[in-house]
């Protein structure tokens, strides 16, 4: 049986094809030139994958199957084209990048169970693999990383992939199971954009002037 | 016989406690929420064994063993707690991190030596080792790095790493070599900041304005 | 047959040196300390083909081989010292950092083909081998990456990969296509330095404001 099932593939290829489109949002703002952007789009989209299979010790995906690359890539100059057309709003960048969190965290989580890695690192690669394109992403652009943003953004992530294993635990497969926590991902990430929940800081803000 | 020896591992455990310690000293003072902060704490604990793992192509240690993970997380817990608590001081985070500097480094020596690596390699793969966590943190915070902060820093591991073949070179083993080479970098670490020691730099300053 | 020729085996020494001399030169501007600069030289040295070599599984060519480790060693502190003495021009980086990137995009093309990677892959490695040094170096220096300050950067390595491929592909080999195909990229660089040319970016700057 192959590492990835069909599900996993297209759920990878749509993963892939919502960081780039995400990706190149943000770097538009910044007015990268297009090769620039590209450079940023295709890091974003297979960053966190290939830190998944580097980690996992296993042949990195868009290695060994080149048609990763080019969703990258055609996501990446489609919503270039769009974008110069028409004014991206930050919201789109936003639920792009949701998208891609969602998709990814599911994906990383599923391959590391298949590598048999146990439940508490799987969910933690997982996690990686979610995060770790935007965070790559949002360096390279000189942004403050989404991920340290407040709007629960690992937590949604980490939160998805445990559900995840939750539900293969209790005999569920194939698609549900993915898209349920996918689901959960993506719904917690877009309510905590909406009504801005933030998780418990280190100290009160009055407290931080020391 | 597996490529941790009993001594190594605690050693491992202990240097990935610190920089997880040092590492939500450092987001705290940033205040990112618990999230973020776990985030950059796992990545600074975990970040440099990982990079010499897949340098040397051997499976990375965490995802082998799932007590690290847990290790780092329950460090990184108690340390956000401690620190809601009580303010604390920048010398605290010095000290973690001087701390898991040692460890990392002869750790990372130990390691390398143990796949066979040239005695230089060995030494630099210390060095990557004890120093990646560091500057991943430092990154994933925005700060400048430590180990550009003039006090010896990558010198000291530097030293620590070289010394620590040197003394295996002559025939000790266990954990006299450790110990001595751990003390060294430690006390290079502390001392250079007690007293700011520096090394040459490029230019004088007033050669600095052009 | 080993993966690296002579002819590989020489231009990858030769531009480890190039990216290591060019490290030299900013972390001086920055006024980093030896040891610090010398972290920076030999990761913006190494940093592209361990990356290519961690993506594609393969053994780094570092830790097998320490003479590469020595090489980055050496060219640092042989422009630390000379950099001391004369003031190093801006040009002079520039074209140091042009080289590597020539010479990195063809060897890390060439090593992605030996291990059977599809054209496209093999052309983007080749283009990750040679960015990612500078990439790092200037991340670790605090500045905003060369390769996404507009004038051709990453597209000049991208044309000289699909150039060398093209080339290999019509039957050539040996020394002809890597010297026409490095040529390329120096050549695309050094005239777009010249000229400051630039692709179309995302939109025009007097729309930039919103």
């Amino acid at each position: 049986m192959p590492i990835l099932s069909e599900l996993m593939y297209w759920l990878s290829q749509a993963a892939v094809a919502s960081m780039a489109a995400a990706a190149v949002i943000e770097a538009g703002r910044k007015r990268f030139d297009l090769f620039g952007m590209l450079v940023v789009a295709v890091s974003a989209a297979l960053g966190g994958g290939s830190l998944r299979d580097m980690l996992l010790d296993r042949p990195v995906f868009w290695v060994r199957d080149q048609t990763y690359l080019l969703t990258a890539l055609g996501a990446a100059l489609l919503m270039f084209f769009i974008a110069r057309r028409w004014r991206m709003p930050l919201r789109m960048f936003l639920i792009s990048d949701a998208l891609g969190l969602a998709l990814f965290t599911v994906v990383g989580t599923r391959v590391a169970l298949n590598m048999e890695a146990a439940w508490l690192t799987a969910s933690f690669l997982g996690v990686v693999t979610g995060v770790m394109g935007g965070i790559l992403r949002d360096i390279l652009c000189n942004e403050e990383p989404l991920v340290f943003q407040g709007p629960l953004y690992a937590t949604a992530a980490w939160a998805g992939a445990l559900f995840y294993i939750v539900l293969i635990d209790q005999g569920l497969s194939g698609v549900v199971p993915a898209l349920l926590a996918g689901s959960l991902v993506f719904g917690l990430r877009v309510a905590a954009l909406r009504w801005t929940w933030r998780l418990p800081s280190y100290r009160d803000a009055d407290d931080a002037r020391d």
